[in-house]
């Protein structure tokens, strides 16, 4: 009897360390030099408390899907990441995110595009995975169906920001006179999505993603972070994948789901992967800008990214978490 | 010189017949006893006409993706299928259809949600690709951008048929005092949604796609067509793909970049990647119904389809289109 419970004690031990939650908080043009030391203080500070929660959910049994959800909602709430309330505006001066989470164990998944009104966009994907036949909704729809959902609904201005603001308007200054051309180049502009994927004591894995979409965005667009296989990808046959970055080149190269792929049909490990796409295919590619936090069912992770830096951590069964932002 | 102008003549003429356009008009419970004679001929003669509009660009030396265009609109302005006129409607009584195309050549595509005054879908997805610097519009932004590329605008009393609107009567009845559950079956559903794959002189590849959706789709709801990845999917290096189905479950399990994938990663023929997602994937998988048209560089081609039945029909160098209904 003594021997048995020990031995249970010893296998939750060894499952417990097996849980790991990898987040991002945006890639783009982070270095040290344009951070202050205050600043960089608040990042690593909210990024470890959404660490901290996340694992949380995990330590106590909790599923990937939870612990995705939990630490996403805290960069939401955080005004220092492009998600929820420190979303970038739209050309029109509004704030429009774009979210999607989706289960590895069964491939159900859920996205929203385009929320002007909810408080956390992560929440209204899953409400959409969970409460309706539908995977994707978008604009007023999404939005009537979040209220019947439940979720807590804000008025617009409590996304208001100045220094994204002051951002757009810097904006629309810069682009006067220039047309609207095919793939412009961003300029200097700090992709702040966030993201999240994890995989807990069952062995199964979620990723999420939440975004403001880019700066300066017109006419409804829709960036990566709510399609599934291009922002957001999850099955436990591979990998949960969340991206950040240029969204019109992670939905034109299905960044996700590319790299799951090559794990799933080339036997690459995380690491590879990530290379592959997120270096050799989008590196070769004026303005693909961006990374990606890669997790398989083994706990193997990879936080690729070619651009300055990227806000990004993890935590393992030990539940110390670590953060790191620039290259070196 | 003669022979010179004779070996220009013979590789024209070979090239000529390498050119390849695929299209669906949907899959779904069609079966030849739930078809009337007259309507069968209506469905061959508006496919047939689609796939020569498409052949006549391929033919002169255009691209595969005028050709894609072409074709898909002559879908969209039939009431026969799901796209454009004939769109089903919303839960709310609505047409709001969408589209995307890729240009395999270049990565390059375009993509739009929720339209409801644009007369041709597919070109608004070409306008998005080509005339913005984002890849997917949704809602009224979309509609404002398509107005402003010079788009046929109407309005939305255009998109109703009488046959789409007492299919959603039906469906409001049957479903009063029923949970809206997630992944219900869908229960005779006829996915007519629209698709095409094309193959040019210069050996480019392009796919589009065009739907009105689910009937009865609610909240915004945006399924795989629009999708890069899902529904819509082209790149030189691997294959084009169009698909049509259970948009939710094709969007899950990223269908058309899966096809690609293992094109790409895994070596295998047309045939070989379709029967693996379309057959061994998506039949394990209840209520996951539908087809995909598929086309390499070399102008091989499959249609694979789960279903009943799949509109269906190609037509190679020698401009004659096939058109296929049935499973047998």
């Amino acid at each position: 009897m003594k021997v048995a419970v020990l031995m249970m004690m010893l296998a939750t031990a060894a499952q417990a360390q097996k849980t790991m939650l990898v987040m991002h908080g945006g890639a783009g043009t982070i270095t040290r030099s344009s951070m202050s030391p205050d600043m960089e203080k608040q990042y690593r500070e909210t990024l470890e408390q959404a660490l901290r929660a996340g694992h949380a959910v995990l330590a106590k049994g909790g599923t990937s899907l939870d612990a995705v959800e939990t630490s996403i909602r805290i960069l939401e709430d955080s005004p220092l990441f492009n998600a929820g309330k420190g979303s970038v505006f739209t050309h029109d001066g509004r704030n429009e995110m774009d979210a999607a989470i989706m289960d590895g164990s069964n491939k159900k998944a859920g996205s929203v595009a385009g929320l002007t009104i909810v408080k956390n966009p992560i929440s209204a994907a899953r409400a959409v995975m969970e409460k309706s036949t539908h995977v994707m909704l978008a604009g007023r729809g999404a939005e009537l169906f979040a209220t019947q959902a439940g979720l807590e609904i804000v008025d617009p201005s409590y996304f208001w920001t100045e220094r994204r603001w002051k951002a757009l308007q810097n904006e629309l200054v810069k682009e006067q006179g220039k047309p609207v051309s095919h793939l412009d180049i961003p300029d200097e502009k700090k992709f702040g999505t966030v993201g999240a994927a994890a995989l807990d004591q069952s062995g199964n894995l979620a990723a999420g993603t939440s975004t403001g979409g880019t700066s300066n965005k017109r006419w409804g667009r829709i960036g990566d972070s709510p399609v599934i296989g291009a922002g957001t990808y999850a099955s436990n046959d591979s990998v949960a994948v969340s991206c950040t970055g240029a969204g019109e080149f992670f939905i034109r190269w299905t960044v996700a789901y590319d790299i799951a792929a090559l794990v799933k049909y080339r036997g690459m490990t995380v690491e590879q992967a990530g290379n592959e796409v997120i270096h050799k295919k989008l590196e070769a590619v004026p303005g693909a800008d961006g990374g990606a936090i890669i997790l398989d069912a083994k706990g193997n992770f990879a936080m690729p990214f070619n651009s300055e830096g990227m806000y990004r951590g993890w935590v393992g069964g030990d539940g110390i978490p670590h953060v790191l932002i620039y290259k070196d």
